[in-house]
């Protein structure tokens, strides 16, 4: 695994976890964590299980012992990383989004095809259950035709002006502010849930808070504000309308700054005969609006998706015992090794990814266009 | 009172229940009810409670015992009435949205400004405790500097692609669909829980159902559909962004295709201190998120806008005991006959309703240049 | 109608608007009103639509054009007043409890059993469409054969030990406290909704504040607190376990210093094939699971019932619209009307109310032998 | 760890994941699990990450590199293991109930108080974030005085009679039904969150299904059914109120046949201040009625307990992304370990385990007086 932040946590559980619930047909070995900085990084390696450290990731790719390369640094360095494990013969594990720009986006897409690994790209939200579950619903009919996608991720945590300048808002390192952090995983999984692909879309980037303090060192979510003041130079909120191949119209909003609201994923489908209702804030659950139901019983089911015959959840506790927010990286590695084993191509794909990313850069062109906005005088 | 559909039923119960419950500083009598048809007018004076008919509404303003005129006619008249009664000296209540063209508002505006009788446009949801006490909190800074405005007006009785053909189908009679029907309201409450003005919009309107049957006779929404079909000239669908004169961004979706949704106006509003959530579907609470509580206490807070402090309720029952959708319209009264007997200009005047009209056809106008849509295709 | 408190005021209300709303096969006249104090009787009839005043109320019984007696003074006076208006001849709604004391509450029904005039008993929440849409579900087969039944009535207006004492916290005029007055309403409409009768309970009472303010003068909800105290001779909480004769098992609890919880009336009824769950504070909606869906799609349906197959819908509003406390003593007059047209018993009878009082007077018999309570310590 | 079932899987995860996530003072080592039948215990083991297997608990017992024993058995086995461990210097963990009778209860209780080793019983729930968040709230004064309590906890998995004959419905194994799997997890829970122990209780207990499907092999939840039949003779609903030493007056349900409910454990504790309402099925927030708060403002709180100033948050994840139900068992580990460390008693202790089994044996003792029950009829 290259990188240890909040993300290497989280896929560290991930491998730990795994092998216990699920009956894969290879065992994980946590073998090596990669980081720049050698004391921290073996601090991480301790705390998250990793048996040995390195301080460069070509000598992991280098290495023969090592079949499966998982990335979690920040988006500016996926590119170089993938394309190489790639072309070593790795099987790769990106995080997302899968890369801070098109062209780098393509290169790894193209590299993934070539391969002979298996390259998958780490949307792990398509692995709660009740998102899982939503797809099945769509795909046995139960919304029929699709007319309305709503979309949102809300966070909070940069409300405060006074929140510092780290890498994620800086647009060099991050690639775009809220658009790729949240959007990139509303997309994914509006597009994931519907079966549909965004075609076009129409949308515009506002940043709310211009200058933030500087942190003293380091680039970390916990590095200490000073001072000194910087540019935020990504956007606060994103808000684009899209339209999507099979017909439906859909909302999205991004962004990190709606106060109260602090990991509201959320993903309404309406279609002609069905409606359902995902947010990430109540997980195990989904709401599912039947409209072929006697007229007196319609309503939106709250339905506890935390039954056996619910995605993922078998090999977990009994219905109604929660599962939290690092289920999600035990499935990714199932079905990532599950892929690998079977010699099937993972889903969510770098070509997925790309998709993904092509979206997100219609979005950033269509904000540079300020004709779309009318003036409401006549 | 000209017109007697829906919306007479509704004022109907307003004239009669408002001095009952309030003390008012005049006593409305429910002198004249006027309808084209004899007949079907007559009936409705009879179950309504009005002592008079008549089929021509100028002679209602002819009459020197009528002092309030309230419309609730489709759009399309009521310009030419509201002036008409205007001139005649009378004050009048019209039913939104203001017109249907923004030439009619604005000759509707100028006529009330230079009128001796108070002109007040009827956008109800402003009545609604939780909206009314929303307003408050918005005023007493509770949320602060607002960033984000979230507004969707979702109902579904057209889901099914055979109900019928009615006028509010029609561009020529409705002037749009889902937009003004539905969209007018949710930029009426957005713009007065806010307290802020709508400057520009980038929009989208979409039509999901082009053609549906024909209606045997008269153009009610009780009317029979034939086998016959005729072309939707209105959106079913608006989907738009905007900006506010105060720093807001805010997005708006309106439709009746919404599977599942009866009457939803919902309205989000976040700002830097504060979040406040209102759903007409739960018209009788109000969602609160302090975010000056301290850290462990924070959450949204559902309140249950039913005490005697909250906006209008001392009038009515106990703490907890709720009210309902007509109630608004009881409200409607007390503040109009208020303002009558006081002189003031009543809220939300008709320079309101063309404000909104205004951003309502910036929509229109946005929606009209394809150019706004940016392919995802690099 | 006799009296004019707060329950004076909600049955006006219905009065005043059944008949605009329904068809009904006679037209209500508000002919009279009677109160002891003749200025504030006459304040009161003035308010809410009364022809007539008159202050005493055998002067009422006495008139030939007087018909409908409708009762809604405190439970003490209910016995005397509703014999003599059933030996006059009248038809009699009585507000709920039906007396003070069993014997009062026999007498009552042997008078109506007798009488050529019909008899009815307020519990107006059984006319909550979702409550009576509970129970044709439950009439259905959809919640299977019963076993348990929790009922709670929750209000919280006496949680302040300052609240003055009104007659309500007083045995000799109320009867007893939060029993009578809520755990009345949560029996009857536990077993309207189950369609079974109480036969065993098991109970505790208890009173949290002992001594309140006395009221300076008059005895209403609104009077003066003195310096003075009194003690409170009623039970603050009642909390009693039950049998039905159907098989089921309930609990029930009812108290008005639950902080927090305005009206809460909560009936959930869990069968072996599915489960309802009614709040009043969420009125216009209920919740339903169906155990008999397939294992994925089961969860609780939020039933907004407010369609226009839901029972008394179809007179109001479109789907989505909703329906506050008042339209209850609308849909009782409607019954009650239309029960004395066709000259059935109305529902609820006396001889119902009568049942309801013997389950709380075995809950004061059960509640009064200490012995039920079984030490922890072995 | 003595035992492997579903309570086995629970504390393994519990065991593997505190140490990732908490710096614990002493890093907890999974020697050996115990098992009566070798097969299965290995394959247990491999599952669950434990080194070495025997299938004798007194040969691990014995052992000089074990330390601490984990019993996770049925409760007819707790008390001989328990106490041998003890005596012979371990540190015990015991899953809930305490002991299937009292007698066992005091015995083990008095083997934990003169013990070198610590003794702790699994009440897990007090470890979920928003239970203990719940206790701080009533510690800080925020409930006030306390008045009511209502707990209950519901199930559904036994809803069908035909599931089959489980050792949980047999009274020899299990000592009693939803009683002690349910009813000492509500109790406990109570107990923790208010601060106040219960003194007496007056109940019932019913059995709905009187005959089951007996197993064809093994006494485990994943058995399959015979045609032939047995005698359920537990407790299918346990109904019971009580008092608390503190003044609270409580009511307590607990069973497995409540259709739709699947791990409902709510107790709502409601006091002079304010109130809280905690569910097990939406386990990450609490809600919490301030009334201090001003009047308008006052309503629930939906309070996510997943900030860094939570219990136990800190080490997991950033807020809004959810904990699930093996949590608790990370943090049991903690506070274990950390007791241990430190020489401290661990809490609940074996002391709090027999209080909970006193109380139940109190219900027990009045639901076998049938004079508790009063008819309706006078």
């Amino acid at each position: 695994m290259i990188g240890h932040g909040f993300m290497g946590a989280a896929h560290s559980q991930g491998w730990r976890v795994a092998p216990r619930f699920f009956d894969l047909p290879a065992r994980p070995e946590m073998t090596l964590l990669v980081g720049r900085n050698a004391g921290r990084t073996e601090a991480a390696a301790q705390k998250w299980g990793w048996e040995q450290t390195e301080t460069d990731w070509r000598g992991a790719i280098a290495r023969d012992d090592v079949d499966v390369i998982d990335i979690v640094t920040p988006g500016a360095s996926h590119a170089e990383i993938a394309i190489a494990a790639l072309e070593a013969g790795k099987h790769v594990l990106c995080e997302k989004p899968l890369a801070n720009s098109l062209e780098e986006a393509e290169a790894m897409t193209a590299a993934a095809e070539g391969a002979v690994g298996s390259a998958m790209v780490g949307f792990t939200y398509r692995r709660v259950p009740a998102a899982a579950f939503a797809r099945d619903l769509v795909q046995s009919g139960a919304v029929g035709e699709i007319r309305q996608v709503r979309a949102v991720y809300l966070q909070d945590w940069l409300v405060d002006p006074e929140a510092p300048l780290t890498w994620r808002l800086q647009k060099d390192l991050a690639g775009s502010g809220a658009l790729g952090d949240l959007g990139a995983h509303a997309v994914d999984l509006a597009q994931f849930i519907t079966g549909q692909k965004i075609t076009a879309v129409s949308g515009t980037l506002n940043t709310f808070v211009h200058e933030r303090p500087l942190l003293g060192h380091g680039s970390g979510l916990a590095g200490t504000a000073t001072a000194e003041r910087g540019t935020v130079t990504v956007d606060d909120l994103a808000l684009f309308n899209s339209r999507f191949d099979g017909g439906a119209v859909g909302s999205f909003e991004a962004t990190r700054m709606s106060t109260g609201r602090k990991n509201a994923l959320r993903i309404e489908v309406a279609g002609s005969r069905g409606t359902i209702s995902f947010d990430l804030e109540k997980m195990n659950s989904l709401g599912f609006y039947d409209a072929t139901a006697p007229a007196t019983r319609q309503g939106f089911t709250d339905i506890m998706v935390t039954e056996p015959e619910h995605p993922y959840i078998s090999a977990w506790w009994p219905a109604g015992h929660m599962l939290g927010y690092e289920h999600g990286f035990s499935h990714q590695v199932k079905d990532f090794v599950e892929a690998i084993s079977e010699g099937r191509q993972p889903e969510p794909s770098f070509a997925d990814g790309l998709q993904v990313q092509r979206v997100l850069g219609g979005v950033e062109r269509s904000a540079s266009h300020e004709s779309i906005w009318t003036g409401t005088e006549s």
